[in-house]
């Protein structure tokens, strides 16, 4: 039996979280998710019903993890600690795993529900600033650097690199040279190719 | 000279960060920010020109982070491991952090704002589900649990925490008797009071 319960559906978030499994060389368990019908399991771990959300099945007791930034993050640390940052990798992993789960994840989502600050007052309230703002502050950095740390790959790169990849997939984001670029390099991992590899064709 | 520099403002949530400064037991240069005139050290940090921005003067070099939550894990990653979560706590920390940066700064944040889901399927686009589901989930939560890892106060309360503080001091949380009896005990800490404390009155 697996250590993990992943909640699932392949028309989902949850298919950042198989990436990040597979990754991680873990197996879990996949518990599919009607969205008309969602499993009593799923409320009791997560009462917003939001998938993914996992399971992990821990010597200390089952523990509950939702919100798909959390569940790369947590993985790294219980099972891929290669994917952790170094210390001199933390600043650059935890800044851009929280502006890709929250600034840039608002712009985009906000975006898509025709919800955008109409001046300067409402950019300051947003949090996100602007759907722009949030594009080149990513862009800058994506064209200096090969990976979220800089020149290697590291856990945050499955949630920032999702976000990215989902947002040029389905043109929620702009598309810019350094996204492409940096989305190619994501493409070229066995990890990714194993789980989301065959969504493009 | 501190190792650190925090720009601030101290009508900013620059205020979450210097508490997590004050429980990791470190001072940091203040940069002080106006917002009509930003400074070029900032803009050049950070492009979004968001306070809180730190510089972690680090014997690797100047390291960056932005968005509040990361500066308060990384802090305690560099300063205080007292306040990491132990393997055990590591689901609930991770989870609620990012729960509290992303969907319920996204629910907050987008009423203040006036932009609510109209309907079921909006409530599914929109990543937070709906205001009145994250005030539940944080509530159930804070029914049964002292603190974020459960009985032990991590760095997850500081923004955790700040989110639930700064939600009922604006009113723009919904009040339950979780949510104000998780506050006093926020309240009770010496470097709440020493950087909060005062606001209040």
């Amino acid at each position: 039996m697996s250590d993990y319960t992943l909640f699932f559906n392949p028309m989902s978030r949850a298919l950042i979280v198989q990436w990040a499994f597979a990754e991680a060389g873990v197996e879990p368990k996949l518990a599919m998710v009607e969205w008309e019908d969602k499993p009593a399991e799923l409320l009791e771990a997560n009462p917003m019903g939001k998938i993914p959300t996992i399971i992990h099945h821990a010597e200390f007791g089952n523990k509950v993890v939702s919100e798909a930034a959390a569940i790369c993050h947590y993985l790294a640390e219980m099972e891929a600690p290669d994917l952790l940052p170094r210390a001199e990798e933390k600043a650059d992993y935890f800044r851009w795993l929280f502006f890709a789960a929250g600034p840039a994840e608002a712009a985009i989502t906000n975006r898509a529900m025709g919800w955008e600050p109409k001046d300067a007052k409402q950019e300051m309230t947003s949090g996100f600033g602007s759907f722009e703002r949030v594009v080149d502050t990513l862009d800058i950095w994506f064209q200096s650097h090969d990976f979220t740390c800089g020149d290697r790959f590291t856990m945050a790169d499955v949630y920032v690199g999702s976000q990215i990849d989902w947002g040029l997939n389905f043109s929620t984001l702009t598309d810019r040279p350094s996204f492409r670029a940096y989305q190619s390099r994501l493409q070229e991992r066995a990890a990714y190719k194993a789980t989301l590899g065959s969504l493009g064709d």
